[in-house]
């Protein structure tokens, strides 16, 4: 931060930022203990008060937890690692799995919400999708779990006329998701575009995915195409930044 | 954020995130005029700096911009486009092209700051290198400008027993830059892996990237290897996470 915005921070937020940076420098590692209040108060002349609420942050960030009668320690960061594109194989959702599993591995993500529902499109739906003035869409809304934790939130949008009567339009979608369902429509999915952003949350955001202050979230514009370019699903999800690693292999 | 963080912070910050929300559901587009300095003292009951610092976040985060004598105002969201798969493929390179020159467009990217060295690697470059415990590596750092903004920094570590002697170990790569010469040695990069995450900005990172409070970096590991998998450089990018998106197009 510019040291002008920074002179204007809280002190808590201060001493937190330090901790922080010695955590990224790896001065502290995963698992070792960092200082504790009374290690605080006496490093930078504060109340207890101000001590506790610099962990706090850190805690609240998920960089740092508590171990009863031990201290606060530095958490290991073990995040989710999606695949983007061997995911979206068709060997993936052509077999009857759904393209979720490979984020997996021996972990459970689970969907805890899912609502759908038939709209009239956003403008920018409405653009990609190359939807007429009266057509409307699909839109699929469901939250993600990692170990009773949020880390997930995807909202696919299908064109009615591509999807309606199919099962894309109930809340199970079937074996293989809504990839194999397209296939058996004539929209088989054979391209995709993936589109990432990172900004700090939404209030709204922040709260449906549990993060607090000092996360940012990862935005994934996902856009399916089925032969001759037509698109058919644009998926927009927001994901906690402190849950995933994408990454993306390819050949040059 | 959460609301026992919220409750904490100050109240330009709350004014200011009640903002930012405005712009992102969309309530102020691009270049539509901010309520002003009088406007915001009314609304919240706050005095004219508090409203002053509110609208001073928003300008730090690149998210408004004043114009003299007329107010506040969104700013055109404008950021780069990086695609990650077309832009290392070896046309490219191949051709004696800088691989960066595919972010670019109209717009110029231009390196400002260089430094190559040899150096010891960090243990996890060892690792992923498979480097011996005397091998040491080439360690290029750049920092990349965008009309006078800097929006990356970028740092190459690669074999010594690989790049000695090339121009790789020279500030100037020569036309096609980098890959092109491993090419030339014969360790043509035939295959990359991208890993994507995004956090806050450290202090270092902040002051090199001119990021103020609020806006995350992406950090993209890339790692580029030659025939039979031997890897042969990782490249870590820290991006200014307000100027740019990044994009991978790809088949099923």
């Amino acid at each position: 931060m510019a040291n002008t915005d920074d002179d204007r921070r809280p002190k808590y937020q201060r001493i937190a930022d330090s901790l922080r940076e010695a955590i990224q420098s790896g001065e502290y590692g995963p698992g070792d203990r960092l200082p504790g209040e009374n290690d605080l108060m006496a490093e930078h002349g504060v109340a207890r008060m101000t001590a506790r609420q610099a962990l706090g942050v850190l805690k609240d960030e998920g960089v740092a937890e508590s171990r009863k009668g031990a201290g606060v320690f530095v958490r290991d960061f073990r995040p989710l690692r999606r695949r983007g594109i061997q995911r979206l194989s068709q060997e993936q959702w052509g077999s009857g799995r759904s393209i979720w599993a490979a984020d997996i591995e021996d972990r459970s993500l689970v969907v805890d919400q899912v609502t759908v529902s038939e709209e009239a499109p956003l403008e920018r739906v409405k653009l990609v999708l190359e939807l007429a003035d009266e057509d409307s869409v699909c839109v699929r809304r469901r939250r993600f779990v990692l170990d009773g934790k949020p880390v997930l939130l995807a909202t696919s949008y299908l064109p009615t006329s591509v999807v309606a009567g199919s099962a894309i339009t109930q809340e199970d979608t079937g074996p293989g998701g809504t990839y194999a369902r397209l296939a058996e429509l004539g929209y088989k999915p054979v391209h995709f575009r993936e589109e990432i952003r990172s900004r700090m949350p939404s209030k709204d955001e922040a709260g449906q995915l549990s993060i607090s202050a000092g996360t940012p979230v990862i935005l994934i514009c996902r856009t399916a195409f089925a032969d001759e370019g037509r698109p058919v699903e644009i998926n927009e999800m927001t994901l906690d930044a402190a849950s995933y690693i994408l990454e993306y292999d390819f050949d040059a």
